[in-house]
């Protein structure tokens, strides 16, 4: 197996994928270089930006320098770190065609030493009718299949590209019958026109539909996608390579770009970047240089911006928080926040493939933080391994305390403490927002144990929290519930819920929970 | 005056401030140095970090070299940027008391020549009993009165503290009393336990109620405010200058600053940074460096990205987006997001300090963005300059089409051209959230065609667009009011709420509104 996952977060991971040219750490960018023309050497990459593998597109090597003898690609590029190839399967989507057969371009891949090949295959356009898109999806998976003998016999590693564009069940089937054979790497294609339309959202299902009928155990690259404003969530959906030449082409138009989406240069005042270009320049300065050395700058700080943002990533899942992450750049653009709701549609994937406790308590910042993996798995596992298992008649269902965990606050073992005798006869939780319901003992584990949730919550949040508390009643079969509120919005909300649900339900509402008075009420509604 | 504001966004402001050092452009972080040991030099901040500007302690130097003869703070810091000084207060916060009088202190500043000053001020702390605060308010205004014929004769900048802590009240009053000093620039005093203790949403009060009540053609200086995760915020209240020495003292604990947050140097096996420092080492060879090497290497990061993040500010002020930077750091802490939503409770100050148009379109992400001030603006000028000024009895309300601006969408033409003979008896206009009802010229008008709306809106977003549209329908007092709907939520709840006012409301309910059939129904609502 030539990729080996080190670490986990979402669907995200710091993976190792071995090239007979080396360890790749991944998620990875790739710059593309352009072999005919470049604004940053491939060796500066490396020393300077930390560029540990770089793109190049073997199509255009081999038509402008193809008949020079013993070409080594990584002495061509002066590079000595990892170099995937494409095969002129863009040019087929900008040109409809490339004057070269797929068997000589694979063979020219391997002739010229390339670290990891892909095939000729054919990418979905974004405009194109059903039939086309049909085809592309077919003769990829022919060309597939025709490919395996000629790649058999490599030390390379191959690409088999996923098609389909935003037909979601072409990209399924497509995913699927790719998976079948035995490459490598995949990749999606194309998006580079559903991201320049900002499509965000459709992105979000493209890549979440390829991701789930791919195996988790080969790495995904999505192709020509390399703006940093959507590394978090391209990684949160589990791909693991990226390739763009947006860092030069942008800076050709000088567009300088940011993690926060992209400005041109006439419009930045100030250079709002910690890069070492943008450290040692003010963009009074930078403006004012011949274009040759402002565009060479806003290149160079456009791949400084750009490696900087996957260490953020990979930090970030590191940590567990890479959904904080994800959420912090939604706010880059309302198409980013829209691709984030979508990602909530994904959340039961998201929950599985999760890891588990990071050290890190979780954050709740608003309901776009509701499909968390952690809340998602605590409802299931709450539902499963404890509603009902106490075997308990009676629910005494408090308002959580501020205090963390719920169950050492002094108020709450006081109260504990007084109603002693009926204990045995009771079940006693908590309800607290996002969760539901906590039983007294998962109050002192993770996530019950560590979470903070900005205040004030709102409705949606609200609703999600009632739902659950709903859900758990329904699921243990309580004869009698008593409810123990003080006067906020989610109080009213459960209560009313629970009002039309055929339990016997007791509200004792006050504004001194955790106070003796409470205890005998408890006890009256107990017995009574 | 020696303070000139120069662009302005939200209470946000680049201001010039003339020293007679030169002119100082704000917000400005001022890294405080330590006038008995510096991890990084004042000369190497100035040519390598961007600081045009430092805040050392008067008291401290007096302490340790006052007898020093000819002493001047320039020279002695190897600095030939502007230079604040602060007087003592600090070390009164901390030990008590300090062994020097104001008049010594004044003097003392400004025999060594410093740019800035500051009074003898009582700080507020934070656990303090509310008589205590009344005295450190009383004793500060005191001081500052009592300071006045000192600072007269001199070209020095005097700094007016305002105190009072989490005591809204106290610091309403503070700040009313300074104000009437003829003092160069205030400062709010001692936000640093507030923001220790991460009450991000205290310091939101704290702040408001203070720039409410000082002059805003004063600079604003925010005392010992340096954590780079709520410089967004604290300039959109209107914050000029922060000063802090977390740079270094973080670097001490080996404490990484992030504009997200805040990470243990051992909790980094990335460095997630585009700065100098992190782009030319690696986490794991950061760790291994010798202590010191480490602890100024870490200083220098911390540094860097604290000056970044105030360029990144500045950028969004020039720019118009400071909101959507303060949304974004939102969600750094859940703190921060509820800090945020506290903010909003102040949206008619931030929509009487905006500026207008900057060329860029209005994002909304979510109920969060609905604070934002072209919301608040755009509902106080459509109610008093347009609600009933057509004199129309009938009002025909369509649901707003995709396309921008909306009265040029051509099956709105189509549908308005059918409808000609109706037309003069009738006011044409839009429902669109979150900005509610939108008469038909308006939508070719900033900030109506140039808007974004993350779909789908959530539960907050209808509310409050439903309540704009009823806010209008009241002002405007029509007989009757003909509803043109699809089938979404924001339909179904206008549409309900509508119903419940004394209206004569017809509704056409439609799943294609621009239709030939959508005219002839409009005729007969209109006839019927």
């Amino acid at each position: 197996m030539s990729f080996e996952v080190k670490d986990k977060d979402l669907l995200g991971r710091i993976g190792k994928l071995r090239t007979k040219n080396g360890l790749l750490e991944t998620p990875a960018f790739m710059p593309v270089v352009n072999p005919l023309l470049q604004t940053i050497s491939p060796r500066r990459m490396k020393r300077e930006f930390g560029c540990e593998v770089i793109i190049t597109n073997s199509y255009i090597i081999k038509s402008h320098f193809g008949e020079l003898p013993g070409l080594e690609l990584h002495r061509f590029l002066d590079y000595d770190g990892v170099i995937f190839t494409d095969s002129g399967a863009y040019q087929i989507l900008i040109y409809g065609e490339v004057g070269v057969t797929q068997p000589e371009i694979i063979g020219f891949q391997k002739s010229i030493n390339t670290d990891v090949g892909v095939i000729l295959d054919i990418p979905t356009g974004w405009d194109e009718p059903r039939s086309r898109v049909e085809y592309t999806v077919r003769e990829t998976l022919r060309r597939a299949k025709e490919a395996l003998p000629l790649i058999s016999d490599s030390d390379i590693l191959w690409v088999g590209p996923v098609q389909g564009g935003r037909h979601l069940d072409l990209v399924a089937y497509s995913a699927q019958k790719i998976a079948e054979m035995p490459y490598d790497i995949h990749a999606l294609g194309s998006p580079t026109e559903v991201m320049e339309r900002y499509n965000y959202p459709v992105l979000v299902d493209m890549v979440m539909t390829a991701k789930k009928n791919l195996p988790l155990e080969r790495p995904l690259h999505l192709f020509g996608a390399g703006h940093p404003m959507m590394f978090a969530l391209a990684v949160a959906m589990g791909c693991d390579l990226f390739d763009s030449a947006a860092y030069t082409l942008y800076a050709k138009d000088m567009r300088y770009i940011t993690s926060r989406g992209t400005v041109q240069l006439q419009n930045l005042q100030y250079l709002p970047c910690s890069c070492p270009v943008c450290r040692s320049i003010t963009s009074q300065d930078l403006k004012e240089l011949p274009k040759g050395e402002r565009q060479s700058l806003v290149a160079e700080h456009n791949l400084h911006v750009t490696m900087a943002e996957m260490e953020i990533v990979k930090q970030a899942i590191t940590e567990g928080t890479l959904w904080d992450l994800v959420e912090a750049r939604a706010k880059s653009h309302p198409q980013m926040t829209s691709a984030f709701k979508k990602l909530a549609d994904y959340k039961e994937e998201l929950e599985q493939a999760n890891p588990g406790f990071k050290g890190h308590g979780v954050f709740y910042y608003d309901y776009n933080s509701l499909a968390k993996p952690q809340v998602t798995r605590y409802k299931k596992q709450v539902l499963s391994n404890y509603a009902g298992s106490q075997g308990r008649e009676v629910l005494l269902l408090f308002r959580a305390p501020e205090y963390k965990p719920f169950n050492h606050y002094p108020g709450f073992l006081n109260v504990k403490r007084k109603l002693k005798q009926t204990l045995n006869m009771v079940e006693i939780c908590f309800f607290v927002a996002p969760y539901g319901v906590v039983p007294e003992l998962l109050s002192e584990t993770y996530p019950l144990s560590q979470f903070e949730l900005a205040e004030p919550i709102d409705h949606e949040t609200t609703k999600f929290t009632v739902k659950n508390v709903l859900d758990y009643i329904k699921a243990a079969k309580y004869s009698k519930v008593i409810l123990i509120i003080g006067y906020g919005d989610l109080d009213a909300m459960l209560e009313d819920a629970l009002n039309s649900m055929e339990v016997d339900l007791r509200v004792i509402k006050t504004d001194s929970i955790w106070s003796d008075e409470t205890v005998s009420r408890i006890s009256e509604a107990y017995t009574g």
